[in-house]
């Protein structure tokens, strides 16, 4: 609304018919102008051009956040669902994002290197991501969740800079591999807990020190799990690409509206990024 | 929910035995420590101590906003009573916040100048209360609008460091005596629209090139208001501080929640900032 | 001399008249506003608007330097003096400064605090006070030292910024008391080695765990030195502060030039400050 | 000096046997840890990761400088001599700086993109190289010069950050082109004002708005000058590497010392990088 009525105040303001300046709302704007050298206390933080903008938000306290709401362990597929429509959201607004990855209870947002939206300030990108996603998140609670939402959760955000695509790709691969040794953690984990009879403590006990292939086991021996058979989604995490679909052609799978597709893939092998040829 | 899981994994990552690396998940926990490095481009943006932090948010499109969802011109009561909604809720959750005032869209979160919350990162305290405002301005918003949410709003967000409490109110000021102009403006805007029958760009015109004075006499000689007599609420904005109140005594006027007071006062003159001494 | 040119560039660059273009120079000058674009990769990092800025230079490897020029132990005085000299040539060329503090090898310069110099760019104001130090140091070098220079020393610099004149006094009074706690482990270190006969590591552990009292006391009992008696230059450093003197009057002890006068007194009292008033 | 110190200081500093503390310097090593905080206003401006560190140093006034000095115009082939004699020091001492490019009163330093020195610490970085270069400017001036200085020169440094290599190959482009774009001026400037007997303000108004076919027809027809004939010194700067000759082969063409070649050639063309890999 500011932005409408500038051009109105702006050949007002610096006037100095000082004869007039008797009554109170004068003065105010005289006050105004008088004021506005703090302006000049803001910083100028844009970000290195050229550079992979990434921007990563992070559910704060999902953990009692998740049990208040009664998530389903380990792993609750409306809340990564509605954590997906959130991102689809951002990624409706912000064209100048080509790629979103999330997993848990975090989303990482890839802009364009050469994206000058907002003249690339950092404060900006983070604030305008984190803001329009906690937003659509409690928007479109309703649409995955019967239970009512009990009080607003939130996200917190950064940026991160990665110079080259390789960079960015490392970044990638760091979060779908986080996913899998959380994901892999926590199916152990609560089979312990749900089905093995076990206490919180017990099971972290019996986890503790052990390796990737121990888990395996666990869940083989004990629970009849095959870690391998679990759903792509849990154990890969969301991407959220654009489509290139062409008038005429069939829809692509996972798609989440008219533009973003939602794939549950590996993004550490090459193979991916051959297919999509987003980052060239 | 990582935190939780951490000392768990940090045992587990670092160990070398590689002769039981043949299965898949070791391989990615030991991609995870691969491609680790890609944390240390995350900058430090810590705010320089002993600074008012400001967090100052803002609605995003909200011109565009506030027709689709019928605000009243030139001010909707209920959108500014579901801003100090969204803002009390930021202050509760965030004690460090000792002030915040808003007006129109816009809202400025003033922390204590020796408040170590989140170790001063700028990064962090921007995105926190951009997306916990946005998430509580959603899900408050069916207490304030009879009219269902059309689609999620936005605000963005950003950072301004003030050296010192004269600084600091200097900017608290310049906000308050926008709020004073802008909303001058809107009233004759509005009565000569409204009331006055002309269209907005003969509106805008009529007004073009006046002064406070010009503007407070079409108000009064063409629509019989004498703009003093205007709601505080909409001439002042909002102040909203932590409650002092003790056990016993009576319930202060203008109480959010059992922490928060909602004042519609002059903060530019001394007197405000002599009764509350918030700042000392 | 780059700018003396600029004008006649500016009109000269952005003309299209490609039939002209078939020599190469007029290629490479198209070329360099092919080039250009670079210029947008350099970062704004102004300071902070009313804040202190203070840039601290520190003598690279001077231990070695020292050893190599047969600096006197434990003090200096040439080059404690060289040091002052070198830091008035920079107070001299830069009038914002209003205050210099040096000790040892190191020399803090502080900026007024509404200082607009270089557009309190961080990058300009550090370089400049490091490269001039530098460069007066070796220009000087010749009055203070009969042995030639051998190589060319260097200082690394770095800007801080102080919000209040308080924290300023500290950081001020931390250097003081820095100089203190160096000078009295030098005077006894020393006092050992070359009055004592101890071998530089037998001096190390006769001294480590000790107190002030107990270097006191070595000093006093096995040196005759009473280290109160030492001269101020040693225990105090040196505060360089801009002549107020007026024609007609004395001229001031301690003046190094026209300008600066040179003083030898505890800056962590209050009285200083009382009775020069450059804070304020 | 200080860092020899340290381990000594720092078990002493903790202590609280408060019973000793009557003495006036125990007093003072309270004091310093009391004002130690002030530690923290330091930012950290570590450079981000992977990326081309550039640090470039301009002359400061040596538009007077050059005249109080008698500089030969256009150009003073002592002075760029010197100039690369100062860079070939910082280039000895930072052994991470891969190449320099230097021409008129300006040097830009490379930093191989890996580099960890300081912690990339911007401040360190370019404080550093200002200070050596300035240092080595004045210690060298008397090889270059029969005339003594008069007064210490100074130098300004700034870091950018250059993500990729083309971006770095487009920077040092841009320098090289404003090389010859200024040596080009300059020729014909002086050509007129020293062969051709005008002022110095006819000379800049016979030149405005030409182009460089318009100058290098001036320097042809008018002075007998083929531009392309100057020395390439003057027309190309100097690009200064690192040595790759092993033993027993032939001394390079162009070398300053043991480690560091001096080349007068074309960067802005591939066959340079090809022929010397620098960069890869």
């Amino acid at each position: 609304m500011r932005k409408y009525l500038l051009s109105t105040f702006l050949r007002f303001l610096p006037k100095r018919r000082q004869t007039l300046t008797n009554n109170i709302s004068f003065t105010c704007a005289m006050a105004n102008s008088k004021f506005e050298y703090v302006r000049n206390f803001e910083a100028d933080d844009r970000c290195l051009p050229n550079t992979w903008i990434v921007v990563r938000i992070d559910g704060r306290g999902f953990h009692k956040f998740s049990e208040k709401h009664e998530f389903v362990k380990p792993n609750d597929k409306r809340s990564l669902d509605l954590m997906s429509k959130a991102a689809s959201r951002v990624m409706t607004e912000f064209k100048e994002i080509c790629l979103a990855y999330g997993q848990s209870d975090e989303f990482s947002f890839v802009f364009k290197r050469d994206t000058d939206l907002h003249k690339r300030r950092a404060s900006k990108l983070m604030t305008c991501v984190s803001s329009l996603f906690s937003s659509a998140y409690v928007f479109h609670w309703p649409q995955f969740f019967d239970i009512p939402l009990k009080y607003p959760p939130s996200f917190d955000g950064r940026v991160v800079l990665y110079p080259t695509t390789q960079n960015l790709r490392d970044y990638l691969s760091w979060r779908q591999a986080d996913c899998h040794i959380n994901n892999l953690f926590n199916t152990v984990f609560w089979a312990l807990v749900l089905k093995g009879g076990l206490t919180n403590s017990e099971a972290e006990q019996r986890l503790s020190g052990t390796f990737s292939s121990d888990k395996n086991e666990i869940l083989f021996s004990e629970f009849g799990i095959n870690y391998n058979n679990e759903p792509q989604l849990f154990r890969k995490g969301s991407v959220l690409i654009r489509c290139k679909q062409k008038k005429g052609e069939e829809v692509e799978e996972g798609r989440i509206n008219k533009e973003i597709v939602i794939l549950n893939e590996d993004i550490i092998n090459d193979s991916f990024w051959i297919k999509h040829s987003i980052l060239d």
